[in-house]
């Protein structure tokens, strides 16, 4: 069986335990407390040098980290990533797109909220950029989402699942998800897959 | 043929010109001045809703932004992406380190230096947090890339072209590279690859 390091109030981890329970695919879960610095023991760091969860260990002892690439391995050859080869690149354009113009953003300013014990009151200045970031990225996706069910084809693809991971919790991050009712028929319907789970569940 | 949009001191912009150039693969350059605005006129928005570049406009005229969806896309199929599921996802992992754990330090620290015209004053306070940052994703290749001659099994892959990009002028952003000897040995394959070409070349 496989075990997947994680820490349950992290998107990204989430996006790895869905898909995994969409699949049907069984794991191990091993969870790391990123608060307490779990993911920055030298035993840990022999598993995963960049220090981070999600990290899968596959049954045959192979590992992998970042949420983006654990997902596309296991949705290879499944409904969640296409064979079409245009249709790929698009939905690796929007993993990145979430790695690097939304989950900086929007992640960041729940983990601000959340985790305030956590943060350095330095950080907390970082807020008002990150919102900034955040409705940035909450508006492409509102835009690209007009007059579609899917970020990629007409089914729910690994892009869906990666960006839902931090956009159906960006309220918590204190964003405002009222103002985006594409977003928000979006998010219904990755809620209404056969087999859903929800952030904090193993 | 295809139109790529860039800025040529981008990274993320050279990455796709490196590959395209090494594949052998026409491009037309358009040219787009990213500290003037260029990319956040009404008529880019309209062609990349994240205004940013690089983006590219196929010959049958559809449209992909990031960087890492575009190499993905233009490799398949070459030697520049195996065919094996697990090594692919390998690839993926250190595409997707490089843009959330790589770029958003070294690249933006560069940026800081190279472009103090266009960083607002307080945005040059970030610089050592940026750097902190830069030098833990330079050791976390460092140790990857000892006893290893590229990232993913024993030949070139989009893997290299993703990190070569902002690791080889990591000095401009203030870092030394000198104390990263295996960084410096794989720098050197990627520049002997024949074809090669630097980075403002279009």
């Amino acid at each position: 069986m496989h075990t997947l390091y994680d820490y349950l109030p992290s998107g990204n981890g989430y996006k790895v335990r869905l898909l995994l329970t969409l699949l049907g695919i069984p794991y191990r879960l091993v969870q790391k407390d990123i608060i307490k610095g779990e993911t920055r023991t030298p035993e840990f760091l022999a598993l995963n040098p960049n220090g981070r969860i999600p990290l899968i260990v596959l049954e045959d002892g192979r590992r992998l980290f970042e949420s983006g690439a654990i997902i596309h391995y296991f949705a290879e050859g499944t409904r969640f990533l296409p064979a079409d080869r245009f249709a790929r690149a698009e939905i690796l354009q929007w993993m990145f797109f979430e790695q690097y113009s939304h989950e900086p953003y929007v992640a960041v300013a729940r983990f601000l909220l959340i985790h305030p014990e956590a943060v350095p009151p330095e950080r907390l200045a970082e807020l008002p950029a990150k919102q900034q970031g955040g409705y940035a990225a909450l508006a492409v996706m509102e835009r690209h989402l007009e007059g579609r069910r899917y970020f990629v084809g007409d089914a729910i693809t690994i892009a869906d699942i990666a960006l839902y991971a931090y956009t159906h919790v960006a309220g918590e991050g204190g964003f405002e998800l009222a103002r985006f009712p594409a977003i928000r028929g979006w998010l219904d319907r990755i809620r209404g897959e056969p087999g859903y789970i929800p952030i904090t569940k193993a």
